[in-house]
C-alpha cells in the first residue's frame, strides 16, 4: 500500500474518530480537529521557517504530493494559510501563514522544546534566538498576569463564556474531589 | 465499522506515515509521533483538570475502553503517565502524569488559548485562572531572556546540537532565501 492510499484511508476513518471530538466543547479537541494531523503541525513548522512554495515544502517534508496537497488545501479553508500568486498573473502560487496561521507560533515552539528536552535530551536540532541579542529564547511558560511562573498547582480551571452545563457540572465534580482529595491528605 | 475497528485500523495504517515522520531531525515530529494523535492530548488535558481513574477518563472523553486502554499504556511507556495502585496492594490503579508529562503544560494551554481565540471567538468553554489573584492568565508568548515579546520576524533558526548535515544544509539555504528575498523588497 503506497503513501497515497494510506493517507486516504486515514482520512475517511478518522472521521469517525473526529464526530466523538466535536461532541466535546473543548477548545484543545477543536484545536486538534482542525490541527492535529502528523502532517499538519509540521508543514506549519516548515511555513515558520520561511518556505512557502509547494515544491519546497514537498522535498523538505519528504511528503507525498497528494497529501501535501490535501493538507494545504485544509489548512487553507480553515485559514491558517492563504495562496498567493508569486506575482501579478502567474499562475503559481505560494503558501502563506495568516495571522492566525502566525498566532500557532507559540503553540509551535512550546511542542518544540518540549520534544527537544524530554526526547532528545536538550541535543535540539534546531535552536531558536532572538535575532536582538543572538542569545537562544528561554522555555515558554505558563505566566501570570504579573509574570510569575506558574505549575498546574497554581492553577484553576473555571467555566468560561462558552461553557455548557456539561462543562460546569464536570469543572465542579473536579473541584469538590480535588478538595475530598485535600481534606484527606 | 465501529470506534474499535476504526482505531485498530489507525493504528497500523499510521504505522506507514510515521515512518516518514522519524526521517525528519524535528523534535516537532518526535513530538508528534508521541502525542500526536487526535485523543493523546485530550487524555492528557483530562489529566491536567485532575481526572486519574481509567472509568473517569473513558466517562469525560466518552472514549471506548480499548482505544483508551492503548493510549495510556503508549503514554505510560513512553514515560507521560506513571500508573500507581491506588491504595498498597491495591488492584486497581490511577494514571498520574510524570514530570515528564506535567511539562506538556505550556503545550497545552497555547493550544487551548489559540482555539478559544481563532475557533471559537474568545467565548472559551473553560477559563484558566491564577489561584493567587483569580484573575485569568494571559496569553502565552514566545519571549526573549529581558522577557521581551517576540513575533516570528524577531526570531532566527540556527543549527542547535542535535542537528544533521542536512538540518545545516537546509537552515543555510532558508537563510539565503530569505537574505535574497528581504534585500528585493
Amino acid at each position: 500500500m503506497n503513501t497515497a492510499t494510506t493517507a486516504g484511508l486515514l482520512g475517511k476513518l478518522a472521521i469517525m474518530v473526529r464526530s466523538q471530538l466535536q461532541s466535546l466543547n473543548c477548545s484543545v479537541a477543536d484545536t486538534l480537529d482542525l490541527i492535529g494531523e502528523w502532517w499538519t503541525m509540521l508543514i506549519i513548522l516548515e511555513a515558520f521557517l520561511g518556505t512557502r512554495r509547494f515544491d519546497d515544502f514537498q522535498r523538505n517534508l519528504g511528503i507525498a504530493r497528494n497529501i501535501l496537497s490535501t493538507r494545504l488545501r485544509k489548512l487553507c479553508d480553515g485559514g491558517i494559510f492563504r495562496r498567493e500568486p508569486i506575482h501579478d498573473g502567474a499562475r503559481r502560487h505560494e503558501y502563506r501563514l495568516t495571522e492566525m496561521g502566525l498566532d500557532l507560533l507559540p503553540a509551535v515552539v512550546a511542542l518544540m522544546q518540549w520534544g527537544d528536552h524530554w526526547l532528545r535530551d536538550d541535543q535540539a536540532p534546531l535552536v531558536i534566538l532572538d535575532r536582538e541579542t543572538q542569545q537562544p529564547i528561554p522555555r515558554i511558560n505558563v505566566r501570570a498576569a504579573d509574570g510569575r511562573e506558574l505549575n498546574i498547582k497554581q492553577l484553576l480551571a473555571t467555566p468560561g463564556p462558552g461553557a455548557t452545563d456539561e462543562t460546569r457540572e464536570r469543572l465542579k465534580l473536579l473541584a469538590e474531589k480535588l478538595t475530598n482529595h485535600q481534606s484527606r491528605t
